[in-house]
């Protein structure tokens, strides 16, 4: 099953995914999916923003139990992140039924369509279109990198965009939602294989527009100089140390320089910052001190510092009860928790909802080197069989 | 006459110059020389490298007395870069015709094509082939950001790409080349409208590649991290530090970075680095030191540092006697360097060459805030007047 996925979208200049949503390699990975659930006999289904489910009792029954994860990937990305949890409800199925298990309650597979966002800039668009998050409105109006509309993507990929928009009667059947995903930090240690979400890190996205003045890099004394690099180039180190003091995360990843050219001064460096951390609290507070910093060094600059919050989501905490109840299951997995968004993360907010992890040793992940042991995903799939037992079986 | 060249290829937006080789601006510039020359009854004469001349007296003489600039600009550049060169050296002409003054030699005005390199990427091409120190073969190579070629843009512009190359006979006709220029800097005081060049300081371009590790930033540890952008930033301001002891100049004004994620660590960041300094042992020392310094940084977060000189002129050297002459004519004008590339420096390896500075109150240039007094501008018509009659007329 893994072996048919794996060369599926892989660049071989790379080794990196770029299965994006609604592309080629998207399409292939979504037949996979259909053939999968067909093979097994369950009922495969449609929904009216493109995710895929496969059934194994009544779709329209209620109380259903559903897992799954994704299956696009960010620009050269692994193998891992998102697939081995489709690979591991299909496998913890057939598992459960080696075991001659019955089902109580329907129990559903899903698929969620364009979780990383690497097309039109959202993350997690099938499931914030279901669960109403994302209003059609807005949904329609993305643009990818070529200016083509997300509705037109789907509709040459040979799907009906005119129907998307929030499913609540199919949200509402559903008792529980259970993603299966690797861990993309090192928090599982060696003899932990798998753990619980407690929670997913409140996070944000804020741009800093540093203003300078754009002038000849070789006739301008440095004296004479609003080089708004230097303030950058501070900022991001400040942004390191501080959320090394405050146990938090702070990332620039992104920039855009103007004019960026090599014999001028920059006249305006936009910076992007990712920055997380356990409680809100936390985060505004670093967030607010990177700013100090990058302000009191842009005055020694004269540079002038502009700052723009671009996202927020708030911590999202898991259904406690269901936490509970899965981690006695698993006689007393670790409880962690993680700085990434995922599809779990907006379903949360409408259905009761938990995260099994999969152990991570080296942490890469959105990498080619993205990787996780067999044994560990073994275990994962054993884990998540449990798991569904106990939730769908009597 | 400049209020005629003061609007063409201004832009309403930015209100800087977008004057670049061969574009409909610089055939304004063109055609707005080519009038000057024929309304003062010079004879207008165009080279093999599409760079313009206007003649008083005969051409094809020998021991010339030439003068001149450049109408090109960089990107959103200032009104003064180039352009005070050529409306002066016409002003002057005008002066010295109003003095009565009787010439001895051959005087042409000069407007060398593609000084800024804007769009072709190399700087003083039409010096650059004149003076044969560019290849044709090059030259024919070069394309611009649409992939246009040289040719097929000189050719779309009405010139002729056919013959171009080494002018020899050309240069051995010229008995002294000066070239009067809008400072860049701020070395003139404010009782100096006009200097004289001893030299342009060595100056290059160098590559530092930063490899990291892609990474998710939402869920890497620190520690676990290997991301260029912090070796990057350390490195800007180190480079900075370096420069500013070294009495040098050292600048990063260019950045690429991939994947450039809002959300993801990167895994490779580029950058330029623009650095000058007086002499050529300084600027290799300075440059070793900020090498090193990166590569320490490096080491610290995991990241390599490759070094790549991309370009490397060595220090230029005025002609002594034509220099000590024009100061003592300009009764002890201040002698200074700079560290801007400019056509001057490109004649000099071929005919005795000197440069004349017009005061820069602010010392900005390569921006639309680049400005010259007008008393200054006037004042360095008179001196550029009576250095061309000193060595002209008898």
């Amino acid at each position: 099953m893994w072996a048919e996925l794996l060369p599926v979208g892989r660049s071989a200049a790379s080794g990196g995914y770029r299965r994006h949503a609604w592309n080629g390699a998207d399409a292939e990975c979504r037949a996979w999916f259909e053939q999968q659930a067909r093979d097994r006999g369950l009922h495969y289904e449609l929904d009216r923003n493109g995710n895929q489910w496969a059934w194994l009792g009544d779709p329209q029954g209620t109380g259903a139990i559903v897992t799954g994860s994704h299956l696009d990937s960010v620009p050269d990305g692994g193998a891992f992140d998102g697939p081995l949890g489709v690979v591991s409800s299909f496998a913890a199925l057939d598992e459960l039924r080696g075991r001659g298990a019955r089902f109580a309650k329907p129990l559903a597979i899903v698929n969620f369509g364009d979780e990383e966002g690497a097309r039109f800039g959202v993350a997690c668009i099938g499931s914030r279109l279901a669960a109403g998050v994302l209003a059609p409105e807005q949904a329609v109006e993305l643009r990818d990198a070529d200016g083509v509309r997300l509705p037109d993507a789907m509709e040459r990929a040979g799907y009906d965009p005119t129907a998307i928009g929030a499913d609540r009667d199919r949200l509402a059947r559903i008792g529980a939602f259970v993603e299966l995903h690797v861990e993309q930090g090192r928090y599982l240690a060696e003899d932990q294989p798998v753990g619980v979400a407690s929670a997913i890190w409140p996070h944000g996205r804020w741009r800093f527009d540093f203003h300078g003045e754009a002038n000849h890099a070789g006739t301008t004394w440095l004296d004479d100089r609003r080089d708004p690099m230097l303030t950058y180039a501070n900022t991001v180190l400040a942004a390191r140390k501080k959320a090394r003091l405050a146990g938090a995360l702070a990332t620039f990843g992104k920039i855009a320089v103007e004019p960026n050219g090599t014999n001028a001064i920059a006249s305006l460096v936009r910076g992007w910052l990712d920055s997380r951390a356990a409680d809100e609290a936390t985060l505004t507070e670093l967030v607010e001190q990177i700013h100090q910093a990058a302000a009191e060094r842009g005055e020694r600059d004269g540079v002038k510092v502009e700052l723009t919050r671009e996202s927020y989501t708030p911590v999202v905490d898991f259904d406690v009860p269901l936490r509970d109840r899965i981690a006695a299951t698993l006689h007393g997995a670790p409880v962690l928790p993680t700085g990434a968004g995922h599809d779990a993360g907006i379903l949360a907010s409408a259905v009761p909802t938990a995260m099994l992890f999969v152990r991570n040793p080296s942490g890469v992940s959105h990498s080619p080197a993205e990787h996780a042991e067999l044994p560990d995903c073994l275990a994962g799939v054993s884990a998540l069989a449990d798991v569904l037992e106990d939730l769908a079986c009597q």
